[in-house]
């Protein structure tokens, strides 16, 4: 390796930092950049300066605002503030936006409840679930974390805190996934499907 | 998506432009960053732009030197300079390297032989394998371009090109890789292993 000069095998080393990406993955990405030229890679740099000094976590939702500005989520005037989903991570909030079923507010947890490694309610931001409650207009709040052993011992948790504070607490539907075949199922997926059934008729 | 702030989503979009990284990648890299705070976004944003700005391609081997600096493949004096070997692209050396097998110099193509993608000999940089040449130390290139129709084309054209240059051509050897099973080596693989057979004894 000591064949290529410093800068390369220093951008080599932080690219394999990156979640995903192992030697293969990081050479095959520091040829392209360097084949492109120069403006692609000071491109990507600037992108990611610009992420690290003007983005920080909502305190009100924990998912992303400009630095001291308000926060889209939570501010738009358009979303529904009498609901609230709660979700494992950011990304969750861009799958449930690209949905189209859902214009509430959201609640990021950045995690799920693991005490295994280390992670217990209060890295999960509780204390801004609650302090939405006191403000008064949620009726719902929707838990939608996976279901996980993790994402189910959460949402049991957030179920039993959250009760008797004035507001509905309900879980995401599981069953069928849309389009797919019985034979492709497992059986515990068939199974919430047939527990979770819905009237039709009669 | 205008869930998030504009330097969050334009991040989102440089990472996708990545070979590899999809939506998907892209956004499990970008969250990842968000989580561990601002040095790792900040270190892997100075290591671009100093790639970008501080690496470029050596005109002898065009392999990546410093900019302005000597090329650590063309100017280590422990290198043995009657060997030039002849490889696709900058990941190969790193391959070769890691063999252990190879201390010669390297000519890097930057592609392969193809008229129908518009890659044609002038963007291989033979005139740096002809200049070289002229120098009168090299005793052999060794072709390690690889065995598809392209890499095959590329060392043929090549081979004709620089015979009578006063060097011995040669290519790497094909065969059964080490370690492989019969039963999981293609037919081509085996047709050549079994053509470049060497003698043991007798």
């Amino acid at each position: 390796m000591s064949a290529f000069p410093e800068p390369l095998l220093r951008c080599l080393e932080e690219l394999q930092k990156l979640p995903g990406i192992g030697p293969k993955s990081a050479q095959r990405i520091l040829f392209a950049l360097l084949d492109r030229g120069q403006e692609p890679a000071l491109a990507l740099a600037r992108s990611l300066e610009s992420l690290a000094r003007s983005v920080e976590r909502c305190p009100a939702c924990r998912a992303y605002r400009e630095t001291g500005r308000p926060c889209l989520l939570c501010e738009d005037p358009r979303r529904d503030r009498s609901l609230l989903c709660v979700v494992e991570s950011a990304a969750d909030v861009l799958l449930i936006e690209a949905t189209g079923e859902y214009s509430g507010l959201y609640h990021v947890l950045h995690g799920l409840l693991s005490p295994m490694r280390g992670v217990h309610a209060e890295h999960l931001g509780v204390d801004a679930i609650e302090a939405r409650l006191s403000g008064g207009e949620i009726r719902e709040i929707i838990l939608a974390t996976p279901p996980t052993a993790e994402g189910e011992a959460t949402a049991s948790f957030l179920a039993s805190l959250l009760a008797e504070r004035g507001a509905a607490v309900s879980r995401i539907a599981f069953g069928m996934p849309v389009g797919a075949d019985f034979q492709f199922v497992d059986a515990q997926t068939l199974g919430r499907s047939l527990s979770g059934r819905k009237t039709m008729a009669g």
